[in-house]
Order: structure tokens, then C-alpha cells, then sequence
């Protein structure tokens, strides 16, 4: 069993906690917060767990082996630092870090303290994921796609209202990109690899992050097209286009729909995929394969894919941010 | 009545033949081709039509008063010119010219000549493109959008063959941005004028045209993002982001879906759209409105709007492909 303990006590955090419960792999046995009052009020409903207001009590727990990490994501360095060395094992909510030397770092410092370290990438550990990732190669050469995510925020009546919640905060490493972009972005990046090139075309709100954007990621033989908002409502699907017909997708997270067009025979195949209720338990599935069995090396080699999954998705959005002249807090340390 | 003549006899000039007879405004008089079977397979259907070979026999006839050109889109601007110095209107189709200098040229000798010089953009002479332009400046401010057109062309077959087809030759101003780009382009011109600033990210074929692209339109406080291709299928529809919700249309050419979800209160509005079966009559209609009333101020408007606008999605196409590195034919004049 995975003794678990949570950083944030939001409705994300909610259902990581779920996912995690529904595994039968993994039991919550602290929550941290800054106010013991809204620790308690989150861990109540899950029975007998220890309540922490301060991060060296939280990374003191002995019993308590992995961390779930989904504070305002300009925190999450620290923290993960803070527990890897501690010994425990963190799972970091996307976008984990808010730089490739962030990245860099904790990656290299849960190797040298023999823990592990994952990016909550939720969309890659979909099981209709992987479904279309082995349908790629199935099909004639790509030429191309287009992936889509953009969602207006409540939060952002908050801007609109002058104020300037985490989200939407260079402070806080916010913005479309770190919050929806990426998640197309990893579609991108597992499925065809790191791009040669990316060309990142955003528009900047008056905090100073991106409330829109399009990212063009350039490959050797064929561009892919990526639309995010946070401002904005689109309901556009998601489609990879292949010499000999087009894959047609709901979207590129939660994939429920997929169906392959064939130009030649005009048939459809229409793809078995389907979304879970709870999007979460599929990567903390995969997690826990590898926090139970880290001496496997199958499982190892997974692992070691991820890392430099959520390495190489890092570097692009750096980069595309750097293009569109966003600038964190994090970036002046 | 409009006494018509045509290059071409293919079915985009069937289509506009059976367009201008349905306005009851145009009758056909002369069809050139360089094969006299080839014109009289053409015109035997519509009756009592003089059929000529040679471009002087042709533009020499004295009671036609109207062209309407559409052989490949090199060879355009040497039949305009000389359709023009002919005392004849010219109405072309799109892409009318290859070349910035070529439409300056034309515009400059159609007014010199007092004639009427029309780009046969079909998608923005639709009562359904207006319908939409009436309804932007209703909603709030505009945040993005995103147009498609995406359709496989039968004649990239050959290409696989190693053949190069007019269309996708540069020796005739082909490729997808020259044949399909170009509607969205003029849509979001005609909607939101020329736009500041303009990145094209192509992939080319063989032949040197580009088969497919993403564009990126920079405004003063938003992009459009265009994808255009010949050499595959996309399903997408096209998007209008505004403040206060997003416009669903089916396309940006021959619309027949338009609605507007709006967010506050989630209510859609459907927009009483709809596309005719034979797409020219609208743009047939407008040029015979302009062609019947040259000394209507009021006409003179509209026609000096369509000209400029012609003009401005010529200089993006020009910039566009200059990016994209596609040399053609009818630049080393």
C-alpha cells in the first residue's frame, strides 16, 4: 500500500485522492495546509489521517511515502525538492515546473536520492491514449494535426475584475499554456516526439500571462497545429491527418471519441475508446506500477519515458513562452 | 443583359455559365479554348454561341462585353490585360493574380480603361458571409479565430504518379494556399481587414507548391489561425472567439451553420443562414450589379471595396508564400 500525503486541499486534489482510493493501491494518510482548519475540513470524509500547517512537520511523517503535489504551480519546485529530500516519492501536478533548470534539477536530485519523481500529466496515461498512439504506425506517413483545448476560466471574471488570481499570475507561473496548452502538448510530444521547432503566437492579458494562443510544433516532415485558451470557449475537435485518410478525435485529454477516415474505401473505423468518470485513475494506476515495483526493469524503462517525456514538454514550453515574452517570477531566480 | 464570354471549360465554368443564366442578367455569347471541340463540347448546351481559338478572334468580338476567366491561375493576368485593353470587364477567377505587380497592374489598367475588373472570391458575395459580418460588431470585442479548409484534390494522385497538375504546379501558380487558403484568407480580411502581421508555415510537395499549411493572421489584438491543404481531409469547423461567448460556423465558405453560444447566459443563437447549390449566383449577381450600374455612386463603393479587398488578400498570399519559400513561374517576370 502507497501511503499518500497531499499538498493543496482543492477539488483537483479531490479527486487524485479518489483516483487513488479507487486503485485499492494507495491510502491518504496526510494532508497539508496552511490552515489546519481547511486541512481537517478536507481530510475528514477519508478517515484517520495526520493534519500538518508546516512543510518540515508534512516531510517528517515517516509512514507517509509519496507525495501529490498541486499548490499554485510556481510552488511546486520547492516543495518537490523539499520532499525528494525528505526521501518520499512526488507526484507533481502539470505543468510540474516552471523551468527547464527546475526540471533539470529535481530530476536529477530524485535519481541521486533513489525516489521518484512524475509529472500528473493525466491525458498520456489514458487507456484511449495509448489506443491511438498504437494506431499511428498502423496507418501511411503523417502529414499533420491539429489539437485543440481551450476553456474559458471562471477565474477569469476575476481579471476582468482587476484582480489577479493564481492562474492568471506570472507569480504563480499561470496562463493558457501552463494550464491547458500542455496537455496537447504532451499529446504532441508522446505521440510524434520533441519538435524540431516551435513558433508560439499568444495573447498576453494585462497580468502578463497568456489568456490565448496557437503553437505551431514543427517536425521533420510535418507541422502540428495547437490552439488553447483560458478566455475563450472553443469547441473545435482534434484530427491527425495521415496521407491515407484522417484520424478524427473528441479532443487530445479525456479521448472518448476517435474514428479513422480511409480516403480509398471511404469507410470509417471507428476506434474503442472511452473516457473514465474520474480522469485521475489511470495515471495513478501507472504510478503505483511503478512505486510498487522499482526494481523492475520494464517498469524502470517506463519510468524513465516519462521523465523525459515531461522533460522535453517542459523545454517546448519554455521555449514558446521565451517567444511570447511571458515572464514568471520563477524565470529571475 | 450581360454579354458573356468564357476561358476555360471546365466545370467551374459550367458552374458559372449555369450561375449567370440563373440571374437571368447574362447570357453566354463566346467560348475560347485553343481546341474548337474542345469549346464546342462546351457550348453546344447553351445555344447560339460564336467559339474561338485564338485570344484576338476572341477579345475581338465585338458584342461580348463581359469575360469571365478561369483557365489556370498563371495565365490569368496576360488574358485580363488583354481582355482589358479590349475594352472588355474581366471577371477572374480566384486567385486572380499571381503577384502583387500583376494586381496593381490590372486595377490601374481596368480604371484607365473604365472597365470593371472582378476577382471571383465566391465566399464573400454570400448573403451568408454578411449575415456573419453584420453579427460581429454586435457581440463584444473579438479575442481569435480559427478557419478551416482542408479538402484532398484528386489531382494530387498524379503528383504521387510523379506527374505535376496545373494546380499543383508552380509554373501555374498552383498549391493549396493559391486554391483553398485563399477563402478563409478573404474571410478574415473582408471580416477584420488586412492584418498586420502574417506567418505561414507550409509543407511542400515535390513540385514546389505548398500541400498543406497552418497561416497565423496577427491583428492588433488578436490572430486568426488558417489551415489549408490539397493533400488531405479535415472535418473542422470554424470558430469566432468573442468576450462574451464563441460563433460555431460549419465554414468559412458557402455557410450553412452559423450559431453563437453565449456564455452568460448558455443560451445559443442560430443565425438564419444558408448556402444556394450553385455557389455563384451570389457573387454572379453582385458583379451584375455593378456592371449594370457603373454610374451608381453607391455601386462604385461596393465595387472599389471588393477591388481593394482583392488587392489586400493578394498581398497577404504574396508575403505568405514568400515565407514559405514557393517560387513561382510569375515571379522571375
Amino acid at each position: 500500500m502507497i501511503h499518500l500525503g497531499i499538498i493543496g486541499t482543492n477539488w483537483i486534489t479531490d479527486q487524485f485522492v479518489q483516483a487513488a482510493h479507487e486503485t485499492k493501491r494507495y491510502q491518504l494518510v496526510a494532508v497539508y495546509s496552511r490552515k489546519l482548519a481547511t486541512a481537517q475540513r478536507f481530510g475528514e470524509k477519508y478517515g484517520d489521517i495526520e493534519y500538518a500547517t508546516d512543510l518540515d512537520t508534512f516531510f517528517g511523517l515517516a509512514h507517509m511515502d509519496t507525495v501529490y503535489i498541486a499548490s499554485p504551480n510556481s510552488l511546486h519546485f520547492e516543495q518537490a525538492k523539499q520532499g525528494i529530500l525528505a526521501g518520499k516519492n512526488v507526484i507533481v501536478e502539470k505543468p510540474a515546473f516552471s523551468t527547464p533548470e527546475e526540471m533539470a534539477e529535481i530530476i536529477e536530485l530524485a535519481n541521486q536520492q533513489q525516489v521518484l519523481f512524475f509529472e500528473a500529466a493525466r491525458n498520456i496515461h489514458e487507456a484511449s491514449f495509448s489506443t491511438v498512439a498504437e494506431f499511428l504506425p498502423t496507418r501511411g506517413a503523417i502529414l499533420g494535426a491539429n489539437f485543440s483545448y481551450m476553456k474559458y476560466s471562471s477565474r477569469y471574471d476575476a481579471v476582468l475584475a482587476g484582480e489577479e488570481p493564481n492562474i492568471f499570475s506570472p507569480h504563480f507561473s499561470g496562463g493558457a499554456l501552463a494550464d491547458l496548452g500542455v496537455y496537447p502538448i504532451y499529446a504532441a510530444v508522446a505521440w510524434f516526439g520533441k519538435p524540431q521547432d516551435v513558433h508560439y503566437f499568444a495573447r498576453k492579458l494585462p497580468t502578463g500571462v497568456d489568456g490565448i494562443g496557437t503553437a505551431v510544433l514543427r517536425y521533420a516532415d510535418f507541422d502540428v497545429t495547437i490552439q488553447t485558451g483560458k478566455i475563450a470557449d472553443s469547441e473545435l475537435r482534434s484530427e491527425i491527418y495521415f496521407e491515407d485518410g484522417t484520424l478524427d478525435l473528441n479532443a487530445v485529454n479525456a479521448i472518448e471519441e476517435a474514428a479513422f477516415y480511409e480516403r480509398k474505401t471511404k469507410q470509417t473505423q471507428v476506434l474503442a475508446v472511452s473516457a473514465l468518470e474520474n480522469p485521475m485513475i489511470e495515471e495513478a494506476q501507472d504510478f503505483a506500477d511503478i512505486i510498487e515495483n522499482k526494481n523492475d526493469p520494464q517498469q524502470g524503462q517506463r519510468y524513465e519515458e516519462w521523465v523525459e517525456l515531461a522533460r522535453s514538454v517542459n523545454e517546448t514550453v519554455a521555449l514558446m513562452r521565451k517567444q511570447a515574452g511571458i515572464v514568471f517570477d520563477a524565470d529571475k531566480k
